[in-house]
């Protein structure tokens, strides 16, 4: 049985016999391709993951409750306390006419190990040049920097650009730069920077629009001003792709009343999470979440004061 | 906001607009390869999928327990009340010195859509001929049958074969075989098909025998008179591979006390599975469960009457 004596005898003898002879195999060191096939009634939906980035936070981390809360939540999810793990996963919609993709990941322009998305689709055997038009959930450079490389190059030529209509409203006025925090000036210019001079090309939906045969734009603000879900229909049955109606599953799903540093409008982001995730459940909806884990897919239950996430069960076929 | 107007709205839009255009892509119809790769200390391990079996199961599936309670999980688990998924994940331990196979999966001699293993092991980059050794838990098919393949041969010809002391003795005992019920029978016979002719050369090990570098034995028994997991150790780093210890996490870790219709001594599983994962819980220890959703490795907390898994989130690199 599991006791200490086991993990000391093992540790000891580990120790005692340094191997040497030859490994009858070299040690790898590289990870799988991380992308995640399923469909959706006639349609092919692929995750795409664009890596982890590592990022840094302080006990600010949630505006609404006190630290010991978050620390005690991030220890039961197996998180460092200073770290939140932040996985981006965009994904394409094979719609049979279509090649879809909602959000574009970082562009390689965060911190490593993220930066993975235009690998991870060039493993999953689909060109850049074949997206036939690109959805955008909101302006946070986690969603929009991918559709240009470091040097501005744009990387999926050939794509319409489909952009929440208040979102650009919110993002590209500049007296609202201007009322933002110096803090804040980077995004901001880094939405200029995406947009600057194809602002004649990009289409401004409103809710309720569909975008692609099946995939409507469905308005879930409160993240940022104009934040859009997507939801996808074909064949009775229906997945809703939810940008950041919520972050974490362990902190911002399983208490949904938590106004993350990252919302804009902390009580509005709350109040669409828990509108959202209500139906979501009453309604068994498909799920796929921008920053959950790999590969970002589940269902939602009502748990506790909140919800929780079951993941989709890994499938080897379509 | 998420409406049924939305829903009826994008179905109607489908289906009056069918697309007569040529898809930008093809649908693919493929799965991403399933390996997963991480690191404990210096040892690389790689979780390699041998798919699912869509088991057909009836109100029988608990012993202990009534059928609305196992239905109740089910549906809160997304499972269809008559199917249990059962995926299959063995795991190759890189020691450095020595390629560890721990348990074999189905052989391909399961139904569809599991028997990805070795299309998986390939797609890892690990040929069958370069692992030293096999380590195997229990003598279930679907840990055994991919010692061989569909015509007997040796799947992994250089591989030394150990398998628990008490569970060879259990099953190669004709006596046994004789007094097990009819419908046990094939089980016994495929025993008798794998190690019969290889009996000479297979190492039968007692528990907290250390078989490989840092790789020890630790008996779980219940689930089988034999039934061993494997602690790995390196660097002041640890995980437990469980072999069946527990089943589906959200039916038999969530409800531990469940006997389960696969468990040969349902008391003693049960009293071993609380054994076992009082302790990861209590140490942290990360997991790795064969019959948990690929990649089948996270960590155990205490939860409820019993416990939860928190599978570990994806990591783009080692």
């Amino acid at each position: 049985m599991l006791t200490r004596r086991h993990l000391l005898a093992t540790c000891a003898a580990a120790m005692a016999s340094p191997s040497l002879t030859q490994a009858a195999a070299p040690a790898s060191g590289k990870q799988a391709a991380a992308y995640y096939r399923y469909k959706v009634g006639a349609y092919e939906l692929t995750a795409i993951h664009d890596g982890v980035w590592m990022r840094e936070i302080d006990d600010k981390l949630v505006r609404n409750i006190g630290w010991n809360a978050v620390a005690f939540a991030m220890r039961d999810a197996h998180m460092k306390p200073s770290i939140l793990p932040t996985p981006f996963t965009p994904v394409v919609v094979n719609t049979g006419s279509k090649l879809v993709l909602i959000d574009t990941g970082t562009g390689g322009q965060f911190p490593a190990p993220s930066g993975s998305f235009l690998a991870n689709l060039a493993a999953a055997g689909i060109d850049p040049k074949a997206i036939d038009a690109i959805l955008i959930s909101h302006f946070h450079a986690d969603h929009i920097n991918g559709i240009r490389d470091k040097d501005g190059g744009m990387v999926f030529p050939r794509a319409e650009i489909h952009v929440p209509a208040p979102e650009w409203a919110y993002w590209m006025d500049d007296s609202n730069m201007m009322k933002a925090p110096e803090s804040a000036r980077p995004a901001w210019l880094n939405v200029r920077r995406i947009f600057k001079d194809i602002a004649g090309k990009v289409n401004r939906f409103n809710d309720g629009k569909e975008l692609a045969p099946g995939i409507t734009a469905m308005f879930t603000p409160g993240h940022t001003p104009g934040h859009s879900s997507f939801l996808i229909a074909s064949a009775n049955q229906s997945a809703l792709v939810l940008g950041d109606v919520t972050n974490n599953p362990y902190l911002f799903l399983q208490n949904p009343d938590w106004q993350g540093v990252f919302d804009v409008d902390g009580p509005l982001a709350v109040a669409t999470r828990r509108k959202v995730f209500d139906r979501a459940a009453s309604d068994r909806t498909l799920v796929q979440g921008y920053h959950f884990p790999f590969p970002a897919v589940g269902y939602v239950n009502t748990a506790g004061k909140g919800y929780e996430l079951v993941p989709a069960m890994w499938q080897p076929t379509l």
